[in-house]
C-alpha cells in the first residue's frame, strides 16, 4: 500500500536499482515505487542527503524511503532505520539520511539488528539489495522498526551549514548544483529577505569570481544571460542565470563559499 | 485509477520528478505514474512537443498527460488545460500540448484561473511541482476541467509543419533527432509513398550535405553503414543509418530542412 | 496483477519506452512495470543480456520480461516467448533472452506465430511497441504461451563463458563493466575461491595492462585507489578500484581476456 522511495548512486540504467526493485515486489507486491534519483556522484554522500532532504516534504506519512549512496560498503558501518515526522528512513550509517530526518522534526534513530530479513547470503558489495531493500518492504509492509533493531544516540551526523549576515555581508556555501547549473546556497530564504528588498543590486563572489547580481523573483526577470539571486523552490537563497547556466558562468561547485555584499 | 504521465527537461536524476511525483501520490494514491522523459533539452519546447505527440496515441482514454518545459517559469504565461480526445493536459501556454492535442483531434482549452489546489506557497522556479502536479492529479481524481479554469481561444500555437511536394521534388525539415541518430522529417508516410517507391534512389540534401538514399522498409535492408529513407514508427520520413547514425553522418539537427529529388 | 520488466537499448528519455508502457497499461492495466535498463549500448545484445541474466533470480514467479535490443528489428529474425523457472520472457531471436532464462533452469521456447494481438501496422522499426509490449501485457493478462506461438527447437544461442582453471593460472574473461568501472569477469566465485585465499595476492593480466591485486572480501579493505579483486554481488569475481574505477584503470572493456596467476 505504502509508498517506498529509492535514491542511489547507482545509475538507472546500471541494472542495480532493478534488481532492488525486484527484492521489494517480491515482498511488498503493492508498494508504489519512486525513484527520487540514481544519478547522485558516485560515493557524493553529501549530494544524497539533499535529494532526499529537498524531496521528503512532499512525500506523505508513511512512506519508506530507501537510501544508497553507500561508500563503506560491506564494512562495519551499521545499517539503521531513522523514524521521522510519520515516515521512515533506511540507509548506511554515514550521514546520508540525517538532513532529511532533521527536516521533519525530532527523530528516532535505530541500528538494525535483526537479520531475519536479509537476502542470504548477504553480498559484501551490494548492500542496497541484500539489506536495505528487504528492510524498507518489510516496513511498507507495518513491520515495525523497534522489531529490527535498536534505538542508538551515536550515529554519524551530516549538515549543510547555514548562511549568517555579518554587517553587510551574507556568506554562505553552494551546498547543491542543479540540472539548469542553478546554485542552492545555504543561505534561507528568510536571511536573504531580511537582508536585501527585489530588485536591490549584491556584490557576489563565489570561489575566485565576483559579479554584481540583481535580487530578483524569477529567473524571467532577469536579461538573457543576466546572473541573479532569487527564492528557489527549495526556500533557498538561489543563484541563477536566465536560460542559462549560472555553475558554469562561476565555475561554481557545491563546497564553495560565496559572499553577498550590498552594493553601496 | 488513471494514468498520468510525465514529460519535463528537468533530468530523471535532479530530483525535480520526484518531488512532482510525491505531489501526485498524496492527493491521487491510486494513480499510475509514467515518464514519457525528463531529458528534453532544457527549455526546448519544440522537442517537448514531439514527444508528447508521438505518445499520446499509445495511451487510453483517461490519461492526464503533465508537461513541464517552460522557460517562462514564473511570469504571466499562463496554465493551461486542454481536453482532447477523452485525453487531458496539462502545462504551460507556450505551444508545447498543441501538437499532441490536435493529434487526437478537436481540443477544448482552458485557463486554469482557480488556484484553489495549487500548493501554497507557489514558488516562482517550481510551477511543475506547485501548479501542474496538483492540478493533474486533481484532474486523474475526475475532478472537472470547467471547474478549474476558463474557456479560452487565445494560446500559443506550435505545429512541425508539413512537407510539400513540388514537381520532382520533396521538400521538408527535420523536426526530431532520436537517441538512435535516426533523423524525423516533416514529410509524411502518405506523402513519401506517392513520391517513390520502395527501392528508389533519392538525391537527398541536408544543410550543406547530400547523399543518395534508398527508400527502403527496414534499417536493416541497408548495407551496414548505408544512409536510407523509409517510413518510421512516427509514420513520417525517417533517414536512417543502419547501425549507426544518420544525425552524425550527415551532422544534421532539429529545424534544417531537407529535399529530396528523383535520381533520373 | 503480474509484474512486467522493460529492457531495451532505447534510451529512458527517448520516449519510445513510454510508448511501449502506453501501449501495455491499456491492455493490462493494472500491470507492475519495472525499468530493468533503457541504457544498454545501441545494439549491445551481450550487454542487454547480461543485465537481464543478473535481475532475473529478484523476481517473483509470473513475471514477464520483456527485452528489445533488436539490430535486426523488421527482418525475418523470429519474435519468441520463452518460459523458464515460472517467469517468462518475450523478445527477438537474437541470444538476448537465453542465459537469463538458462539461469532459472530448464526453458520452453515458443516463436510467436499468432498474430492476433499485434498492434497493426506493425511498423518495420519499432516492434518493442507493435509486438513485443502488446504481447508481454497479454502474458501478464495470463493468456497462455501456447495459444501465441509454437515451440521450437532452433533458436540463437548467447552465452558469457566460463573461467577455467590450467595448473597456477586462472583465465577468463571481462563479461561487463558496470557504472562503478568494476569489471566482472566469468570466473565465478567458486572457481576463484577453489584457487585462491582472501588476502593472496594476484598477478593479473588484462589486454596489454598487468597489474598485483589483492584477492579481498570487500573494497574497502583495499587502500584508496589500489585495484582488487573480490567476489561480487553478481557471484562472479571482480576486479574492483576502492572508490575508483578498475574500468578506467585497466583500460579494460568486455570481451577483454584476462589471466590470474598466484604470484609466487
Amino acid at each position: 500500500m505504502g509508498i517506498i522511495t529509492l535514491l542511489t548512486d547507482f545509475g538507472a540504467d546500471s541494472g542495480y536499482p532493478a534488481a532492488m526493485k525486484g527484492v521489494i515486489y517480491a515482498i511488498a507486491p503493492t508498494a508504489t515505487l519512486i525513484d527520487i534519483s540514481h544519478g547522485i556522484k558516485h560515493h557524493d554522500v553529501r549530494e544524497g542527503a539533499f535529494l532526499l532532504w529537498m524531496n521528503i516534504p512532499f512525500f506523505p506519512k508513511g512512506t519508506v524511503h530507501c537510501a544508497v549512496v553507500d561508500p563503506s560498503v560491506g564494512t562495519a558501518r551499521q545499517p539503521l532505520i531513522v523514524h521521522a515526522g510519520g515516515q521512515l528512513l533506511v540507509g548506511p550509517d554515514n550521514g546520508l539520511l540525517i538532513p532529511a530526518a532533521r527536516r521533519l522534526g525530532s527523530t528516532e534513530v535505530f541500528t538494525i539488528t535483526n537479520e531475519k530479513f536479509y537476502r542470504k547470503p548477504v553480498s559484501h558489495t551490494f548492500h542496497g539489495r541484500d539489506i536495505f531493500a528487504p528492510i524498507a518492504a518489510h516496513l511498507a509492509n507495518s513491520f515495525p522498526p523497534k522489531e529490527l533493531g535498536q534505538p542508538v544516540e551515536k550515529f554519524v551526523k551530516l549538515s549543510f551549514g547555514e548562511g549568517s549576515q555579518q554587517g553587510m555581508t551574507l556568506k554562505g556555501e553552494i551546498i547543491f548544483v542543479d540540472t539548469f547549473g542553478n546554485l542552492v546556497t545555504s543561505i534561507s530564504a528568510q536571511l536573504l529577505n531580511a537582508f536585501a528588498q527585489l530588485g536591490d543590486p549584491l556584490a557576489l563572489e563565489v570561489g575566485s569570481k565576483s559579479a554584481i547580481v540583481r535580487f530578483l523573483e524569477t529567473y524571467e526577470q532577469a536579461d538573457e544571460n543576466e546572473l541573479c539571486i532569487t527564492i528557489g523552490s527549495h526556500e533557498q537563497a538561489e543563484i541563477a542565470v536566465n536560460l542559462g547556466s549560472a555553475a558554469q558562468r562561476l565555475r561554481a561547485h557545491p563546497g564553495d563559499a560565496l559572499t553577498l555584499r550590498k552594493n553601496r
